[in-house]
């Protein structure tokens, strides 16, 4: 397809390898896969996940759960504590669909419990050491009150524990990464030999992409949630979740000025094209994104030494070696490859194949 | 007006307070005031600029030009490198509107020259120390190159040199600010006493909002370029280009969560909210946003000791005191300064003034 803006491309081959090794991953190991679909946040590319037979999903918002489910999705989970002010759609949902809701409050509960005219499944959040949301994993009076209220209200129903553990986000390779996973499930398993309700064993569900993408042992988790997996990004790439290959968005950017004295190309693609989110490379200079070229309506692997180093409104900086700059000219069209895939096709709200398809998300007009 | 989910919300006394200030300061230092509107991306906004004679604009991409054209905007310069690629919307907009582009190499004045078919203005982009883009200051060699293949072509005529003090943003106070302003004024008259062209003297053009506010003194200066100012930010409060009293744009969030064991409430507003641009505070954490009240379908003054401390893709982390966060509950509505209110504004494409009123933007549905 012509370039002429920032365009956000999307790999289907790649994604579509991607999603074959979780999805194989969650049947070796018997686990539910219930896929975030914050990623990708389009109905069309959730069409992929049905030849897996995969009919249960994970959202981070009301309004995406409302798209989906108007996307024949009946089996959703809102993996965000409960926003008691969208209350009214929360009920339009639950009366049309299987819902699912985090909870971390007894308040919450009883806000439920007084205002839900419909049945919804309760997942408790799980906070294992992440620190952001999420009752503490040893918090045993707050999780027995939770769950005591829960049991006696009419709609509500416990399922289980859930936790997100965002600090693999945070590691620096899969060694890392296995640490912090086998912690979170050797906590949950806790939980659950601890914890029944009158309808049964609540269930153990985990999340976060780079534990799901590097973990070979799930003992006791019977559930995932990985949402990012699909497309990967260069953080993912970092962490060891992925390797560059199996990114499957990249964002082609118009060149727009040369700065060979300072071995820089400016390009038309910034920080309300990517997000503004970065990591370090091993010099401590910031990354937004690795670069490669644009070719056959798509990309291949990063070009070596080059990365995007400074992100404003529009304007993105690359920063590469005087060989590549020289190759590469105004005019030209190149790929960036996301730091943060979630934020950028946030940001971008339409995605386009390698064959010039356009593919709307949740967010799109 | 009722706020259920991440909503922004627009206060126009303060917006039209600022704008009150800035062309009371063009007018007083005789400088042509060509405001940004990458900042509010709004015609409706945009509105609020006509009660003060304003018709010249600057934006920063050529769609951003195409939707102010169409909503009644004649003279508009893209203060942005020349994106080649997009000829075509080009030459349709320098057949309806006065056009000025931004150049900083000989091979994109050619290009223009042999593409355009109707007149434009060039800008001569001038790097006075910023190093994101333009020509080096005292690049005489391609400044006099650049210049002369103008006065060689048909439909393109230099109009003079910009330049955008971006340096100002990373400034700690309005001394730093000062500093940097003078310095690039000097530079830019130097080349302005250098230069003219058959047309006549060429003129000097400067933007940046911290300069353009801090600053008494335009020696030289024809014209000036500011778009932040009309909202404001935290990023320019701490920079001392304005108080948080003038900060005219507050993201109303819900509160979802509270962590009162680590002073901390959890919001429904995220990265895909306020962008992931953040500053520091003096302590060394990050500061994503100052945090106030939600009253009156507005906001006061930011609470004391309180902001934005970590973002994810739809959870805010709002860290504060003991004391305030026992008065504040879930279900309860807060309003997050933004630290960045232009990355802000294009995240959510639509504002609400403070009396319930929908504002559409260049990017909205």
């Amino acid at each position: 397809m012509i370039i002429t803006k920032p365009t956000l491309l999307f790999d289907k081959k790649r994604a579509a390898r991607n999603l074959f090794r979780m999805a194989g991953k969650a049947k070796k190991h018997n686990l539910k896969f219930r896929p975030h679909f914050k990623t990708h946040q389009s109905a069309e590319v959730g069409e992929l996940f049905k030849d897996y037979g995969i009919n249960s999903i994970t959202v981070s918002s009301v309004t995406m759960a409302e798209y989906f489910a108007n996307h024949g999705w009946k089996d959703i989970l809102i993996a965000f504590p409960v926003n008691i002010l969208e209350i009214n759609s929360i009920n339009r949902l639950a009366s049309k669909i299987k819902l699912s809701l985090l909870v971390e409050s007894v308040e919450t509960v009883e806000f439920l419990s007084e205002k839900l005219n419909a049945n919804v499944l309760i997942y408790i959040k799980i906070d294992c050491g992440y620190h952001r949301t999420g009752v503490a994993w040893n918090n045993n009076t707050l999780l027995t009150s939770i769950l005591s209220s829960i049991t006696s209200t009419h709609y509500l129903k416990a399922v289980g524990f859930l936790t997100h553990s965002g600090q693999t986000y945070h590691a620096k390779n899969s060694e890392e990464v296995l640490k912090i996973h086998n912690d979170s499930i050797t906590k949950l398993k806790e939980l659950k030999s601890k914890y029944s309700t009158p309808g049964g064993e609540l269930i153990v569900s985990v999340g976060d992409t780079p534990s799901c993408s590097v973990a070979e042992s799930f003992p006791g988790v019977d559930e995932i949630r990985p949402g990012n997996f699909i497309f990967y990004d260069v953080m993912q790439s970092q962490i060891g979740s992925c390797l560059t290959k199996d990114i499957a968005v990249g964002l082609a950017v118009p060149v727009v000025a040369k700065h060979p004295e300072r071995n820089e190309i400016i390009v038309y693609g910034g920080a309300v094209h990517l997000s503004k989110d970065f990591g370090m490379n091993d010099d401590g200079t910031k990354n937004f994104g690795l670069v490669a070229k644009y070719e056959n309506g798509g990309w291949g692997e990063p070009l070596e030494e080059t990365f995007v180093s400074k992100l404003s409104q529009e304007h993105g900086t690359i920063h590469s070696t005087e060989e590549t700059i020289n190759e590469i000219n105004v005019g030209d069209v190149v790929v960036v490859l996301p730091y943060h895939s979630c934020l950028t096709v946030d940001a971008m709200r339409y995605l386009y194949s390698t064959d010039g398809k356009e593919i709307s998300t949740y967010l799109s007009c």
